[in-house]
């Protein structure tokens, strides 16, 4: 089976790490019910990269990391970004040196990584293969692939904090960390998305896969800034193979990180419902064929369903590595009813 | 008064460490012996930029840090290069991802200055700006500049280790850290150094110098490699002030460091004698005015004199700040000599 799925960063990240797990589990393919053996199930991940800064001459990919680190346990458990055991001698000394921005968390093992990319591909080569050989490391049990090789970078349209009445545009990373999403976002533009073309292998894994899944990420900064990229979403729409979503938002409240700042920057309520709607069903021309909402939010299946997404009420909270695989094998298991009766 | 001092790394910022140290305490001026005053003395340092290197995409220059971490106090005193309480966690990463070179000590903290230094580089600000604004933070109350805004790398051309028999070119640093200098070294190679051009800065210090000083520094691939630079060493032979040289050569060996192969590549025997030999005397074309050998190297002094040399036989170890203070003092103390009896 091959299961392809866009991600984020740490909402992401977990629920992968749950599907690695409960795909390694499972004893029978999860969508044919065929008897399961070494490799039988290939994941491919399509990861954002609309989050991408050059900070200090260094090019750090957060969410390609997060999904990195987290699948090859290098990553901070508590943080749920950077490195475990991290330290920040560099950092304090670009402090000392009065060198801005002084807001971005650039650990000592992370810049080990940074180096390899940045040197990389300043010899010319494509994040997509910067990312792989980064991965021959890491042993993520997934094959990695960002949404793109071209630069396509989220900003954010704010009232000016030092100028109020005039917008300015602050890079993704500046609004979320420094200001910890607290501007009101007037929109988000990902500068470059329009002539971004897909990375090699993210056609191909959407067009091949057997279920195509929307883990728990931030619907607006992760998945919609992949969905954006020219040619994602029309092969999404296309596929043969169902898609199924999963609901980073839970009792109108995101799980972590602040995707509320940014459903309310898109005009999207933020409740799982709205969500589902903000991706549409397939059979009207969006991308859903399934969704899972927490069993806190069971009263919102049937708006859902009459909206022609196939609703289940699960378990959502990611609370551990069983729980979490839990809600792959849910998630596996919808896809796999969507499949059978179409 | 105006003191300019040729500078490598760890021998030349340990003597310059004295000098500071003597000029401060003095309470006349040692060469005019006119009364001191706050900031009536100015010590100007031309430093070599031959060892520098591109590492993982960072610009490091070996010898300038050394001097402005030295006399920052920031500086290991133990390995008398890279930073105080330093960690190699970032390197460790490297490592990791197996990607060459590992020889190099690239420390955490060292990677701060690196990263300022590399962006402010790619930029466009020329590397004695850049050396000028990274000493606004470590105050090493010398005006530092490098001997070139070029670039002009030593290379070593030794014996292939692989391929015996056929000549290679390594960079002076791979030949000092990653082989300790053991293979031995053909000859030198400054790579760009017919095209370099004093950095701005250089030659008034030069031409308005009151004593030009060279350090106990490598003769060879410091010292001679600053003299390179097309311009420098005119200025030397033409400057009114008296040049003093203090010899990084007692008893046959050098102090620290391994200037003896240096030495031996270039046809030099490892002797005090022998180096003001290499640097010649003004008087006769050369570069030298005085000389300071080490007390056990007593017996040398009638031949250097010979060869027209003012040579005295002091102590030379720098064991602590009192006695390198008291070598630089013989140092500006053999040059108000040479002022006075031209």
């Amino acid at each position: 089976m091959r299961i392809t799925a866009l991600a984020g960063g740490i909402g992401g990240a977990r629920f992968l790490r749950g599907l690695r797990h409960h795909v390694q589990q499972a004893t029978s393919d999860p969508v044919s019910g065929e008897t399961a053996g070494t490799g039988l199930t290939e994941i491919t991940v399509i990861g954002n990269t609309g989050d991408d800064i050059w900070i200090h001459g260094l090019r750090v990919c957060p969410d390609l990391d997060t999904v990195m680190y987290t699948l090859g346990d290098g990553i901070d458990p508590e943080r749920g970004w950077g490195r475990l055991d991290e330290t920040f001698r560099a950092k304090e000394e670009l402090t000392a040196y009065g060198v801005e921005p002084t807001w971005f968390g650039l650990g000592d093992r992370d810049i080990g990584t940074h180096l390899v990319r940045t040197t990389s591909l300043n010899a010319g080569y494509p994040l997509s293969s910067v990312t792989e050989a980064l991965c021959e490391r890491w042993q993520p049990g997934v094959r990695l692939i960002p949404m793109t090789d071209d630069r396509a970078e989220t900003h954010v349209i704010v009232d000016d904090p030092d100028n109020p009445g005039t917008d300015i545009a602050l890079h993704f990373q500046e609004w979320w960390i420094r200001y910890r999403a607290s501007l009101p976002a007037r929109r988000f533009v990902v500068v470059g998305i329009e002539e971004a073309k897909p990375a090699p292998g993210v056609v191909d894994a959407l067009r091949n896969a057997d279920v195509i899944v929307f883990p728990p990420s931030n619907p607006i900064v992760s998945i919609s800034t992949i969905l954006a990229v020219p040619g994602i979403a029309d092969e999404i729409r296309a596929t043969r193979a169902p898609v199924v979503g999963v609901s980073p938002i839970i009792s109108g409240a995101p799980v972590r990180g602040m995707a509320d700042a940014c459903l309310r920057a898109s005009g999207i309520e933020t409740s799982a419902a709205a969500v589902a709607a903000h991706y549409g069903a397939r059979s009207s021309g969006g991308l859903l064929d399934g969704w899972l909402v927490d069993t806190s939010d069971a009263a919102s299946t049937p708006v859902i369903e009459q909206a022609g997404i196939t609703t289940r009420a699960v378990p959502l909270l990611m609370t551990d590595l069983d729980a979490t695989a839990a809600m792959a094998a849910e998630t596996l298991g919808l896809a796999s009813r969507l499949r059978s009766t179409p």
